[in-house]
């Protein structure tokens, strides 16, 4: 079992990504930051060769270790511990790897992840990106990290929430077409997300009475049924969640709310689509939000940006997300322990 | 004809809106803002009795002067000139003007203001706001001030822009069921859009090439087809206005979209639905925001709020979007008289 010489803190599994993309640059220049390491045990999935080379390409005054399954660590700003599960570094340039071959390692970084925090040997995950697309074409059928995750933790219903300093969203539905929106809202499921992110925020962020706010779908919150009815159903979901105990209001129109959350009335925003809960929260946290899967059985952060192949190898790539992805991931392990 | 007697800044008429509502109130508390009188001579179409009324219960030492048709005025920041249209104030409170009788009135303040404005006798119109429903039900058959004001003109094709410090939004489609929002986009209605705003942007905003950001429709901007076909519809019309001239380019995912227009690189987004572009004006803008009419034959802006039954009467509503749609105006008057 890999473990960090102080166990006070918690053990971060941080996944390499997509060794094609910009993954191991985030994960390089995050784990820089000496600010990271009194407050967890960080180390990596991946390729300890493709790290060491980025070190290299970063110009960066750092090491990546190799370090075994069953051995001790000790994470230093300057040395990163590496799990190393491929060996894809053949005297070729970062951006020259097969796809194909980068894909599958990238699908094991998660994989052993995964196994690792199902049987309770690290705290957390956290995920650099990978292509879905890759994998897939790979032979793996994957649809993403957090359905993966789901699947291997027999989890049926989870939540993605993105949290900034400043505004947390969670989202009722992801990747839809606007239009099958509407249709594809149902009591059941909006209560489903409200239960697991007042549960999430409980259990991660120490609030003890979360105050969510649910969203409207149409403009003017429907104007009382004058443009759209949806409303009706996310009002009932509402009213079963407050029956439950939960500080839920809603449904709010959706154009004001934001401001009222930032202005401190609101733990979080629950969101009907996408681009409703995405809009606000990249204008202000545009490189410095995390995704966090709220129902998993561990904690599981991730990045708010995909692999960007188009910036890759060129060192531009920011890590500010990766950064906050693996201190939020610790800040939620130490609230976890003391619940 | 009434005129100040400093000609050389815009005439500017100021509906007072619905008397039962908060109008009165801002356009008083905005009136008394010294800065804005270097800029323009505003007046006031309404009820002067009801204003008088209203500066009473603020406890501001202005006074509302009854001018007439064909006179000359001065304004200044204690004495307001009101072109009184109506005779509500029967020794009854504010709160106590039947509906009816307050809506009809409130009716008569913007036609009033749009003859004004078609004559060229006032170089913009702000307006207070007014209650449809009220309206309606007095008899007067009345979607709007925006669609009042293109009937009267003769105006087919308008467009209702949001223009905050930082961000200005120009919206395709405003009061529709989210799942209506697809179906009803055009390539000509897209197409018509980014032309208005474009020639909206240079005839009052001074900009000889405005930069034209156009969003998607769906999350990703559909991915490819992956999560709806609209995109290639906004394409289309992109591809057409870009032939025109126009400096227009998207369909831009719309998450971080209005990052990028907030840093500078684009003039103006152009979007699909109201949220769209009110989720991220009203984030930065949120009282500050001002409603603008591009597509008339003269200037109108407009409060970003509505009636506020609620508070009305009780001192408390904040002026600032009838300040700034007023300055506004102003600015957009001496822009266009240079070009």
């Amino acid at each position: 079992m890999i473990s960090a010489r102080d166990d006070q803190k918690p053990l971060i599994a941080i996944t390499m990504g997509d060794p094609r993309g910009i993954g191991p640059e985030v994960v390089v220049k995050a784990l820089a930051r000496e600010s990271l390491y009194p407050i967890c045990s960080p180390f990596i999935l991946g390729d300890v060769k493709i790290l060491q080379r980025t070190i290299g390409t970063l110009g960066l005054g750092m090491k990546a270790v190799k370090v075994e399954a069953g051995s001790h660590f000790e994470p230093l700003p300057g040395v990163l511990p590496v799990l190393s599960l491929s060996d894809l570094s053949k005297g070729e340039g970062a951006g020259e790897i097969p796809a194909k071959e980068g894909a599958r390692a990238s699908f094991l970084y998660a994989e052993k992840a995964a196994k690792m925090a199902m049987e309770g040997r690290v705290k957390a995950i956290v995920t650099a990106p990978v292509s879905k697309e890759a994998i897939s074409r790979a032979g793996i059928p994957f649809q993403g990290h957090t359905e993966y995750f789901a699947e291997i933790s027999g989890t049926k219903e989870f939540v993605m929430m993105l949290a900034g300093d400043r505004l947390k969203v969670a989202l009722v539905t992801t990747h839809l077409p606007l239009n099958e929106v509407g249709k594809s809202l149902s009591e059941e499921k909006i209560l489903a997300v409200i239960g697991i992110t007042g549960r999430g925020l409980q259990d991660y962020f120490g609030l003890k009475a979360p105050r969510i706010a649910v969203t409207a779908l149409n403009p003017h919150a429907g104007e009382g049924g004058l443009f759209g009815k949806e409303e009706t159903v996310i009002s009932r979901a509402i009213r079963r969640a407050g029956d439950r105990g939960l500080a839920v209001s809603g449904p709010w129109p959706a154009d004001s709310l934001f401001h009222r959350a930032v202005q401190g009335e609101f733990d979080v925003v629950i969101c009907m689509y996408h681009d409703q809960g995405l809009i606000p929260l990249k204008l202000l946290h545009f490189d410095t939000a995390v995704n966090i899967t709220l129902g998993l059985p561990f904690i599981r952060t991730s990045v708010d940006h995909g692999v960007a192949y188009d910036i890759a190898g060129k060192g531009v790539a920011s890590s500010r997300s990766m950064e906050e992805a693996i201190r939020l991931a610790a800040e939620m392990a130490k609230r976890k322990s003391k619940t």
